[in-house]
């Protein structure tokens, strides 16, 4: 029989030596996990014999604390009468952040999917922002996932007749109306109440397929019951040391309809995300203390402090294990080299992603365009054809524009993952956000194959692009600085007693 | 009979339920019109019961109204003596370009045709400087026109007696003064009153071929008109989807004595141009509105407003008819790949122009010059001598030096085509702008020919280039941002308590 | 006998014609030296007549003083009771520099080894900045460095047990935590007071290599009476035009210890440093004075004033003296080229450093990861197995991530050395700044190993990396100065009356 | 009989209609003369009546005035006691420059070539700077002189015995102390009251050999009487309409033991340099009356005005006639291909300078460096021996350390010209900064050496250099600025509460 505790009696386990809290009206024993807890002991302290559950849910999968906590310290439910609301201070920056939102650009005024990351940068909590916008070490790859594309230019062809031009495909078998799949990114109540849900209300609408993270603050179940009917969806798959957690949890995604199964294969460990990392520094002032102590494991950020369970045993070895506890086609997420690209095909899945984790993994890892090159010459090496009826060639990372997903097409990808700028597209303007990047995205489909005189996307061949940059990444040698401080600039003509 | 009708009676109906305006006198009930006007509603409501001619002209081609216009809507013409005169206030932002404008830099002091681009940014409307400078998507393209001219290095000639240089040609059988055209740009009436009257006077003074625009906001009789005996002109077509209002206007044009004409076919949908429609919520305080309606199609910007006709089903298959049509030489223009440029030698056109249409449509395509290599090779490997009699290369795109010209014609081009520069020039000085470029071009090839040893242009050979370096469009791989934080650059020798 | 000296003795020869100084509790007459002094003659009159010991220490090797004085201008030791301490003026920059201490980032808060360089370069005083952080001329080797590093990409490998991964390995048969040593880097105790001893501390107690400088501020003995047992050393050699000196410092070395000789190759005269140089003339105002008799000698930097004893006639024919005075294997630091390498090789050294000194050396010269291919290349040609039992090939230069000595170790290093990183953690925190620093390597190579799927350094493999771009050291091409003025960015959508 | 005219006479022609002036102290009547002016009447008419010698100085040629004006409008001499003397206003920028002037750097603390042209760039008018730093175009070649040198990078050779470096050197049969020699740079006067006579006394005391321009301030008989018994000179010949002129020019100077003369070769016309023609407006309040006018001739810059003389039909015809009038080695000073290298060496003469003109002629130009590379090879490829005794190829422009200076001699040059930064050293420091620079280039010589391991300059070879990236002259591509501008960089630890 469940205890009912009263706000004044969880009031009195408010310190150190003994701490509860309250998480959706259940009371919870915490005193022995603080020193345990990811996220540090003192952010729990500031909630210690109050109610968490405001800090607690953008930040955890929804299970965390019954997962994490023995069933003795689960204490009870809390009579929500007695309950003292924590009044939340409003910080300066907070009201900062709300005359931003307030003055967000209408969103007819966003015209591409660029403007829902500079909205979301404004509007976003720092913490949130840091989180989504993070990768590894230097962001080498982050920023050469975009860069690649733009070392692919076009050969478009003309006078062809492209009155009626068609860009929806099938994905894995499923009808989507874009060659594009929503991948999967996690936390999304960090940017917004209705987190992953706002994807997926979007994607049912305009026929996009999703694809819902094992790190979704939104519970898998949740997303499944906001489906509309027939909504096909994605599941990505962080693999857990527990396989028997695994198994149900992918058994549970097919019962519910889930159309196919994304293992991510990248990410044993998650990367050093600086940005993240450095943000459990600011408005935690718990420097000194973490200084002492320089527990190093507490000074992850969110992107690591939520992914302990992942398993780094993984191996080849698994994959049969995979294939015989569901039917789903298999795709292997994070291949980066042809070598593991041809294993995966060896291996008998149905699909790779050429990924690097949105440059969240290793840095200075290559861009997914750059490998599909890798990839396709070495498949066609081996007398593999493609496009491969049996086996699909995806790729994610740095598109921002429809012409960037016509390129990857060109040079052989099946589609495309679209990740943060969706995620960015809810937190700037929620459900309609993301209704509008689909827009975007179809008007520049439109336009990008007429300009290049294709009419499906059949018709989108290699030819159309010219690729022979695309493995130049070259940096730059040092430059001289005396002498560019020296050389002193032209100037255009000037006007005479005129600001411009 | 005419209808006479006094401004008291129109100024009755000013509102969404009756909507009348004045344009070049006459009266329209465009009431229905409303939301199928391509700019939007709220404009023309601006305008209602009011004389709207000021605003309707520079955007609107002259016949748009009563083409688009059902007769019965044609009301009548309005007694002038009853028109009450709209008066303009004058803005903040309005008085200080007119300050900008006063305080021009002399002509004298325009060095080269940057100078123009300068002086026109800072004197032309918003509106129309965001028209003009604009390019589709990221802009890439806009810039790469530019930037490949600079991957190309001269390798000049000494010792040759360079005391007379020529740099005079024919262009598709007419004399040239220059081996440069102006360019067909549209909308003229933006930038200068005279709108493009300006090119045809001062080319007509100078020598110079004009490509009158399908988009001028000058009537192709009011150009015509304007010309000195003999002066000779292109025509550019944008094709319509109804064809016989196509035959009418070039053999219209033909019979006026144009010389040929160039057919656009990289333009099947006008290009995303985003400064353009970024315009769209400025000055307009439409946005509210416009978001709650999604009504994309109103957003688009000035370009797509006035080019729905374009017919985007014109095929190779239309070719023959044109030649039906017309004896004038018939040139191609928007080609970008050699595939597409030998495509055109089979169909037995006069010529080709290789050009991205000023980066205004599809981005990330190549620049006219780098293709240009591509096709004089095509060509050569298919055995056709360049330059060959009946087939003309011509490229346009970037240009902004006679050097650049010069490259242009020793990797193969027979003349190029000059755009924005001569835009810009009347925009910032009319009639006097065009001449002074003009006269920089004459100055800029007189040096430029004695520089490299050329005496004609015949003597621009392929030698005299290198151009290995203008396919490398390489982008840089990413930056170390911290380590370009943390690097300190060596300083010059400082002055003692002294400002430089 | 000593003689005892009053500090009112000394004080009475306080001027260029008698100038005696206090170091170190003896007193010398330095009058005759005044103008040999390689740091000028303005910095000891300074302290002429007094106690100069704290001027003294960071910047000399323990015994230069009495190196260099004759036994004669060695007057005895001064009576510490009689001396008047020098009050320091403690000035704005001083004081501003102090503040600056109080308020670095706790050391929980550094991320990575380029945070130390930016606590460093606020908290050391200018002069110490400016020698540890300055290099050659315009500085093109020092930064190209570090550029090379991110001209290498990764190809990591997925899907193995990763669970456990061992960076361990080691060099020149001493064990090491790392594949990295502490590589020589001269006067420790400008950046802080225990010099060189933090260094030894931090390795000792974290299974690290030190590799000691002839021209640390620590003497060799008082480095080696700080290490813990067994702690393996190796020896930084500037051979002295004294061969005998060199004798015995080596065979001293040697007795005490140190496993490896490192003789610096590269420097037969120290490079000029510009930062370096220029410091000498600020905070001196010296700068009149030695206009006027323009004596270039005195104006060289730190660097240069303590490096005046280095051998520039050292040759290969010294190498089989160097075998013949030591048992320790011999390793050529600062090889340049593949025929420099395989002449070591003959020459039957154990192992050589590809180097450039940190870029302090010759400017423009490449950076070890160049030539790093070049060599082992050039070994293959030769028939030499690599790695080779007998001789081992390390590089130093621009590391700054485990990411980086794991990329070389792909291309052929057996270990990597790392030197102002770990200068600049003493500099900003001390002995625990290193700690820190060696942590950061540990967790960084566990997660990069993890995410490049290798276990242990052997699978680290050339495979995991491509390295076609290391050797395009392009520099740009000038840009054009008027387009990119004229040109205007696009923007991204705006907020409304509000600032971001 | 010279007549004696007073002041008070003089000033009565002070009118456009009668216009006399004073220069050095003869009295000329240029009112016809006004409107053939190439700098202009305005200038002219400032000085009407008065004395103008002061501004003729600098900018004339000495015999400027004789030569163009017929005899009869030279009037006599005026009588000194009598002139009024122009009191110049001091403006305030001209005060703001002698504060400038007084607060130079002390020489000691310049410590490379580009400290001189940052003091210059700061003490010279704005029309001296803008003379003498101008070049031609966009100054994209100027640039590409300099950046060129930095794609050639060193490979150094260790363990050789350079205790003694010797760098120097015979030039055309010359001793040098330097591989470089002062190349021709026009107008000294400009810069300091001595003009070339700066250079003449610094070379002879350095045992430097200096190249005299055709057009120095200084007449070629005060720099000739300048001179240190038997110091070598070079001179530079601009090649007059009038041969006789050159004729008598080249005689005189061999008769005055003149060593070599230097044709230029790629100044048919000089260049447009924006620099220098935008000075035209400043100051001059000229420009309405100048746009009215059109008159371009007289919009061009210092430049243009004093070289009308320069003969365009100069061609490889004219060669046998320069070896009958001189027996001086010729060498073509501007040589820009390997083909008319090959000319020249077939036409007989002893060298060539590959030279683009210091970037002030052809931009886009390649650079002397890059066209060595070609020139070699093509030479060898003729069976050419390099280096030849009969036939030198040097090369400048862009040179600013002695490192350049040796990649140039390792890639086949004899030695190197240097004209800017001697400019500039005396322009900032008169014949103390000419010194000082060559010390600089001495103390730069002597280390380089060492560091690359080579004890003579025949020790410079080839293989020293890596210089595969050297013809690589990429731009980049345009960068995607809404990604540019929506990415955050990463950030370095923060200090609390503290201003770096």
């Amino acid at each position: 029989m469940v205890q009912i505790l009263s706000g004044q009696t969880i009031q009195e386990h408010a310190s150190r030596n003994s701490c509860w809290i309250i998480v959706h009206g259940k009371v919870y024993d915490v005193t022995d996990f603080l020193d345990e807890h990811p996220g540090g002991s003192k952010i729990i302290l500031k909630y210690a014999g109050k109610d968490a559950t405001e800090a607690y849910e953008p930040i955890h999968p929804p299970d965390a604390i019954t997962t994490h906590l023995p069933v003795e310290k689960h204490l009870g439910v809390v009579d929500p009468e007695t309950v003292v609301k924590v009044v939340k201070e409003v910080t300066e920056e907070e009201r900062r952040r709300q005359a931003l939102i307030d003055a967000r650009p209408p969103l007819a005024e966003v015209l591409n999917l660029h403007d829902f990351e500079a909205v979301a940068k404004a509007v976003l909590t720092d913490k949130a922002w840091a989180y989504y916008s993070s990768a590894s070490d230097d962001e080498i790859t982050i920023r050469e996932n975009r860069l690649a594309y733009q070392r692919v230019w076009f050969r478009p062809r003309i006078l062809r007749d492209v009155s009626k031009v068609d860009w929806s495909t099938t994905i894995l078998g499923q009808n989507s109306s874009l060659p594009v799949y929503i991948s999967a990114t996690a936390l999304g109540k960090l940017g917004h109440p209705d987190g992953e849900l706002n994807l997926t209300r979007a994607a049912g609408k305009h026929g996009v397929i999703q694809m819902i993270a094992t790190l979704a603050s939104c519970s898998f179940d949740e997303i499944m019951d906001a489906a509309a009917p027939n909504q096909p969806f994605f599941l990505q798959l962080y693999v857990n040391g527990d396989r028997e957690i695994t198994r149900r949890y992918v058994q549970h995604a097919e019962k519910r309809g889930v159309k196919a199964l994304f293992i991510t294969v990248d990410a044993p460990q998650l990367g050093r995300r600086e940005k993240d990392m450095r943000m459990k520094f600011v408005g935690d002032d718990a420097g000194a203390e973490v200084q002492r102590g320089q527990d190093v494991k507490k000074n992850e950020g969110v992107a690591r402090a939520i992914s302990s369970f992942i398993d780094p045993t993984l191996s080849w070895k698994d994959i049969p294990w995979f294939k015989s506890i569901t039917k789903m086609p298999i795709v292997l997420k994070g291949v980066a080299t042809a070598e593991d690209a041809l294993m995966a095909y060896d291996a008998g899945v149905q699909g790779i992603v050429l990924s690097n984790h949105g440059g969240r993994q290793l840095d200075t890892a290559r861009s997914g365009l750059e490998v599909l090159v890798e990839v396709t010459t070495a498949f066609r090496a081996r007398g593999v054809r493609l496009p491969s009826p049996t086996f699909d060639i995806f790729i994610d990372g740095g598109v921002r524009r429809a012409s960037d997903v016509l390129k990857a097409i060109a040079l052989g990808a099946s589609a495309v993952g679209v990740g943060r700028p969706f995620l960015y597209a809810f937190s700037a303007y929620g459900q309609e956000g993301v209704e509008k990047a689909i827009q975007i995205f179809r008007d520049e489909f439109e336009m990008n194959m007429r300009l290049l005189g294709a009419r499906t996307l059949e018709e989108i061949v290699p030819e159309m692009v010219d690729a022979s940059a695309l493995r130049s990444h070259y940096g730059l040698a040092p430059d001289d600085k005396l002498f560019a401080s020296a050389y002193q600039p032209l100037a255009l003509a000037q006007f005479k007693n005129a600001k411009l």
